[in-house]
């Protein structure tokens, strides 16, 4: 049986690009989760005929909420080079355009290996609970999050002074991990607005760019539990940015993100 | 006399979109500096007939060096909203694809503000020394870089345990700050591999993102010094991701940026 993520982020061929469909299943706000729709992105570009190496870089730009049923997406090689490929999607909805992106894969080269972003100290998934968020948001239902720190604040009095986040993340169904799996990981942090106001702040995803620093072996060779942790640097005029950290369970930096969010709050 | 900023991100019209041109004074390593084509692709579409509001995001991808001439690019609008525009950009030379970009330009919108990255606790930059960067990179001439730490190793003896500059940066030949601006100076870091492993590594930006958090009057009311700081977070398979900030003197957080470097050194 199809795994409800793969359902979601699959395409059937169309005129001139493919067309996917709007899962019912990963509805988020307003339309379904950006993660779900930029995981179509990725494995839109993976499946493609021309594509070479692992994905390594996305960009993808949330133009307008996704309405109910298909749409449809372009995927293109820009350019092929010796190590790289870049990759330019269109995609449009009843004729609207609703989305772009743009992404970079990659050959894996042996080269000089480090990182320096450390982990953060937290305890074994096992001895943390499962959070129990009470929207009514069906995306919510594939995964199950335990966090560590920041959750989404359900009364005034969990606001947080700050907008981090430190959460184990895993798909209630079992998924081996892949690029589409982690770049959708990248945007299951909550908005951070959320820790600041409280969910009730309507916000949503204009701009996401994911690096995946993990190759795809080391991908699928994961545990079920990835580390999540968010920031947030500034709110300026009904926008701030969210940076995001995907950890494996044993210590591999498997991706960074960035994105700038949309929301509306009044000053205060 | 227009500032050498200026002339370097000029461009007049083209048959279907904009010709820009190479400027010899703006060279770096393999073409020219990236900062300064990532700021033409934001002056382009600042300068657009159809460009709303102030730029937000901007992804540049950089397909392949560009060449000494002319170059074309072309900037649409794909979509504009009630508060924000989105942009996509391609460009090419001698009709082969050299660049694509993605931008979000923004009204500004009165909401609650918050900035939570902390400034690091830097010396005035009167009270540090400009540094000497002995390399013919004719782009150096046009900043003054005040390495407060991290600045680029010459000796194997000054190389780091980790990859983090701050600095302080302003152009010689003085220029208020715009977003074309403050866009190129989010790619004035070198290449983090270099604090690592020295300057003799090669290594490139494959693909930048900047999120502009300042407004127009803000970055333009700013001091002729900004502090710059960048980190990276993982080197993997010939590639790392460089993030950075770049702030005001008096603490306003100006922007964020994050990109992902090519480079290649032996594995040890």
């Amino acid at each position: 049986m199809t795994h409800a993520f793969d359902a979601a982020v699959a395409t059937r061929p169309g005129d001139g690009g493919s067309v996917a469909a709007v899962h019912p299943g990963w509805g988020n706000m307003v339309g379904p989760f950006g993660g779900i729709t930029a995981a179509t992105v990725a494995a839109e570009i993976a499946r493609h005929a021309e594509a070479t190496g692992r994905l390594a870089a996305l960009t993808v730009n949330f133009l307008a909420p996704l309405g109910d049923g298909e749409w449809e997406l372009d995927a293109r090689p820009a350019r092929t080079n010796r190590s790289n490929q870049h990759w330019i999607v269109t995609a449009s909805q009843g004729g609207s355009a609703v989305l772009t992106a743009t992404a970079v894969t990659a050959a894996d080269r042996e080269a000089w290996e480090r990182t320096e972003a450390e982990m953060p100290a937290v305890p074994d998934p096992q001895s943390v609970a499962p959070a129990r968020i009470p929207f009514p948001l069906p995306w919510l239902e594939h995964y199950e999050m335990r966090f560590v720190s920041g959750p989404v604040p359900l009364a005034p009095s969990e606001v947080g002074g700050d907008s981090e986040s430190v959460l184990w993340l895993r798909h209630i169904d079992p998924r081996p991990w892949d690029a589409p799996g982690i770049v959708a990981a990248s945007d299951a942090f909550f908005p951070r607005v959320f820790r600041r106001l409280g969910p009730q702040v309507p916000a949503g995803t204009v701009t996401l760019t994911t690096y995946v620093h993990a190759t795809a072996a080391e991908l699928a060779s994961e545990d079920a539990f990835v580390l999540l942790r968010a920031t947030a640097s500034r709110y300026s005029r009904g926008m701030f940015d969210q940076r995001g950290e995907v950890w494996g369970r044993g210590g591999a930096l498997l991706a960074t993100t960035h994105q700038l969010v949309y929301f509306k709050a009044p000053r205060t």
